[in-house]
């Protein structure tokens, strides 16, 4: 058995993100890029006002000075002509200062006296102007590669000029669940049989690291239909099974996925829920094989599909993020293998405490929906009292 | 002027959930629930056992008995026969309890011995069986009404048998961009003029809360071309203005509205980035008027925009999550209006550390872009020191 880290780093180096393609900026969102993004101009491009007021040579705008208001520069409508002494154009927010102009008289700094202007506040050279190249300058790196665009990196690459944007495919996941015992939501269930429940959860995982799912047909509890089923997977990034990954006589998985040439890499790691994983490769296609069981399916998708769907997808290999919590009751010390306890997530003077449901059954899919938050249980971890801080994963931000 | 709270009531309380419309289950994931999930069935249907073993008696299952193997039950093949006294069925994990047997015998607890198995460890009744409806029970809420749906409720959903889902549909979001000194990104940039930014960032926005956007050609700074460009919103849920809602001679977006109806509820917010915030209804459709200024428009729609859309999905109308983090850096006594600081955002042992940018110019896009927290400072807040908590709205996990 090896450990959680050991796993996800073995499951990442073999990622490699996929190829780019170029994308309408409305639909980069949430997507990654697969190449810098330059500023194709300054912004702003010349020197700016910050405020409405008016604009004036800075030697000019004593108080109770009188000025020549010559002229008014709208955004979008540039004053042409030049400031000259004791003269002032009316200007307002993101208009450029005219020439001659060093100076900015706010709107309520001002009294007008028919054509004039009457300074009531001196003015201070240079404030209230934004520089030309303030927020950036042309061919400045305004996001780097290998980010997801976020709605404010969409306003970024906007502004520095791009309709366009080169981004990483959406790395695409076949989905397999195999048993004789499932049946898909709607359809007739086998005697003894439960409907399936991993693949669809499983590909909301996927659409949640913003990958493309692509649930295949469940294959029977026989090594040829498994065997058959991979045959699909050829033009896909990634091959997640689930169920048949444990040790009983009737996980077939491996078994079938070994007819057709799979190279294991490891399939037992020391964790809770979710000991039976494997991850191997079945020619170019990296297979995740996760647990069949529902809570320890999505805990080990968590850990493992999410990073890498974002490795495939063009992002450095972060672990899901881990934040502080205060425990809500006390828990026991821990055996050998890392634990996620499904927990509630609830908040107390801007702290935030988790509370582990009383039963940690791993088939019991309602509590995991309802928990708020995983808390890490390191392997051998002692005892800790209700209050204690402890490592946990935020379930509520992730979208699964 | 207004506060911050109380403009997000007044623009939240009249706003009502769009109306449902059923989606396939994969399409489901991140849609609100229009009305409850009930479970079809119960989970798991029989008691089942939760470990691979022997299914037995638990008065036969005393240390060294040897008991008679009479069939297997592999999940999804229940045993149709009877286990009587001495007998035992082998069993896997999930499978169905074969009538008479109500203990099992673990598969590390046993030895085989010909058709016979000895039993190692004594069993105790019950134990290693989860009992019909352990999970859920049919006629079980398994997801309320108006939650937005993560990949494990998609998988609950699937568990109860569910191949469609009433959700609600998603809001269309229609944004109008104002500006004689604006163009697209790759169109030709009038004298003095910028590109656009603020349309597609909140676009984005809008993805980000699940909504549909609907991004209208730039209006000029005409009210008539203002007024023309509403007439394009009778089928949204919501118009969305940037630019035209602050005071000076050149903001028309109010006037162009007003020409066709606008009924004004309030237009001044006590806040930094962003006073001049503008909301109304034009008929039956409200209409959010941002600040033309890039940060602010932002910044606006992360407090307004998101909750609007959320409540318009279908979502009661929480405001956006704020939590606690601690101060890298001094910050000064505030004034009146509350301040909304951009900050990187930090990972110090475990807590949360967040630095405003020292420069926070409301035209700085690219800061904005950078910020991983954005620091609230209510009105009249007093100057702290670096390593003072402070309320933070944390833009790593808002996709914003």
């Amino acid at each position: 058995m090896i450990s959680v880290e050991e796993a996800r780093t073995r499951i990442i180096q073999g990622l490699r993100a996929t190829t780019a393609q170029v994308v309408p900026l409305p639909e980069a969102w949430n997507r990654v890029t697969a190449k810098p993004i330059l500023a194709r101009l300054s912004q702003p491009p010349q020197d700016v006002s910050a405020m409405d007021g008016y604009a004036l040579r800075a030697k000019d705008g004593s108080r109770d000075a009188k000025l020549r208001v010559i002229g008014s520069a709208p955004a979008g409508h540039p004053f042409q002509g030049c400031v000259g002494p004791s003269e002032a154009v009316r200007i307002f927010t993101g208009s450029i200062v005219p020439q001659g102009a060093d100076a900015i008289l706010l709107q309520e700094d001002a009294r007008t006296e028919g054509d004039a202007v009457v300074v009531q506040e001196s003015v201070t050279q240079a404030r209230h102007i934004r520089r030309a190249g303030q927020d950036f300058l042309a061919g400045d790196e305004v996001v780097p590669a290998g980010k997801r665009l976020t709605a404010r990196d969409i306003g970024l690459a906007a502004a520095a000029n791009h309709p366009w944007i080169v981004v990483h495919h959406r790395p695409r996941i076949a989905i397999l669940a195999t048993g004789d015992e499932i049946a898909l939501p709607g359809e007739p269930i086998p005697p003894g049989g439960i409907v399936s429940s991993n693949a669809h959860a499983l590909a909301a995982i996927v659409q949640a690291a913003s990958g493309e799912p692509i649930v295949l047909p469940i294959a029977r509890d026989d090594s040829e239909a498994i065997a058959a089923a991979a045959d699909a997977i050829a033009t896909t990034d990634l091959l997640v099974t689930t169920g048949g990954a444990s040790v009983g006589e009737h996980d077939l998985v491996m078994s079938g996925l070994r007819a057709r040439g799979l190279e294991l890499d490891f399939w037992k790691i020391a964790m809770r829920p979710g000991k039976p994983l494997m991850y191997g490769r079945l020619g170019s296609v990296p297979v995740l094989g996760l647990p069949g069981n529902p809570v320890s399916a999505l805990v080990c998708a968590i850990l493992f599909l999410l990073p890498a769907v974002g490795r495939l997808s063009g992002l450095t290999a972060e672990p899901v993020s881990v934040t502080r919590a205060i425990l809500g009751a006390a828990v026991k010390e821990n055996d050998q293998r890392a634990d996620y306890l499904r927990a509630t997530l609830e908040w107390r003077e801007g702290h935030a405490v988790v509370t582990p449901f009383p039963v940690q059954d791993s088939a019991m899919l309602r509590n995991l929906a309802r928990a708020g938050a995983l808390v890490i249980r390191s392997p051998h971890a002692p005892a800790l009292q209700g209050g204690a801080q402890v490592d946990v994963i935020r379930l509520d931000f992730l979208g699964v």
